[in-house]
């Protein structure tokens, strides 16, 4: 049952050879949300990911793809949804941390009061390839004390081996390697 | 009910003077957010909004706030959801057009295949101040050859005037003015 949504929804994402440059392949998770059985079946094996670790009590998803998954999640879960955001999108006080992009580096952050010390958190993105905004994003995490208890993705591209830089769980539902 | 339902939001939406500078009172719909409670309440509305519009047969929301909404509307309503992204971000060929900003311009995009031709369209964001987004979206429906049934937007800054800048129907949930 589970095989069948994952089938379903490997076959929905989209392959673009080239974008945003040669030698890349881009996976693209958006013509799952085109297709409202397939996103339900995506919806499902997210929660069903996330039922797996006890306790979760805060849902933290990553501008922007984060945010077409996680606010679900945590509807699903009865739990807060709280973003992180690039430099200077949060109003209020805001804990920041720097991460290292292909070429320079950019900020993201976390509004200080969105999450609790000791709190039970799972980080959702739709993506990892290097790992960087996904560290970054623990960083932030760490920042404010709560206890990352999975670092939740639907596609991870294994060759760029993203999840070595992460020290909390992690979980992808898709792998792409050699591509 | 609806009433009560749209106090509790109101009452949940954040507030935040000289955010990001001196003079504007920022809207922050992220605290609704966090209270997974009201924000089923908010969920409930947007749905409602969207069911007095007979056929709506497509959900597109704007990078990255409507992502919050959208996708979970297009669930309940059954239909695709279709993003539109700042130039660069959607892979494939794409339809793009250019808006104003307070300093210089930027530009949407959105991928050709991803609604249809004549196909009643729904957009979604949260907020609604100058219209220069949300005016992009539907210039980008309209090459497209969609039918934008409605804007749906959950703030409106009425002092802006953005409703003027658009052709479609516009319904919002939340108006703030004078501030």
């Amino acid at each position: 049952m589970a095989d069948d949504k994952l089938s379903r929804v490997r076959d929905a994402v989209g392959a673009h050879e080239g974008f945003p440059k040669p030698g890349i392949v881009f996976r693209d998770i958006f013509p799952v949300l085109r297709n409202p059985s397939v996103f339900n079946d995506l919806n499902d094996l997210i929660y069903e990911a996330a039922k797996a670790v006890p306790g979760v009590e805060c849902i933290v998803g990553l501008d922007s793809r984060g945010f077409l998954f996680g606010p679900i999640l945590a509807l699903k879960l009865n739990v807060p949804f709280v973003p992180v955001r690039k430099k200077g999108k949060l109003p209020g006080a805001v804990e920041r941390v720097s991460y290292t992009l292909e070429y320079g580096s950019d900020e993201f952050e976390v509004q200080k009061d969105s999450v609790s010390k000791g709190q039970k958190v799972l980080i959702i993105d739709d993506l990892l390839a290097t790992g960087g905004t996904m560290k970054a994003a623990c960083q932030l995490m760490e920042k404010l004390e709560a206890d990352v208890v999975l670092c939740l993705v639907i596609i991870e591209l294994t060759d760029l081996g993203g999840r070595k830089k992460l020290t909390a769980p992690f979980k992808t539902l898709l792998e792409y390697e050699g591509e």
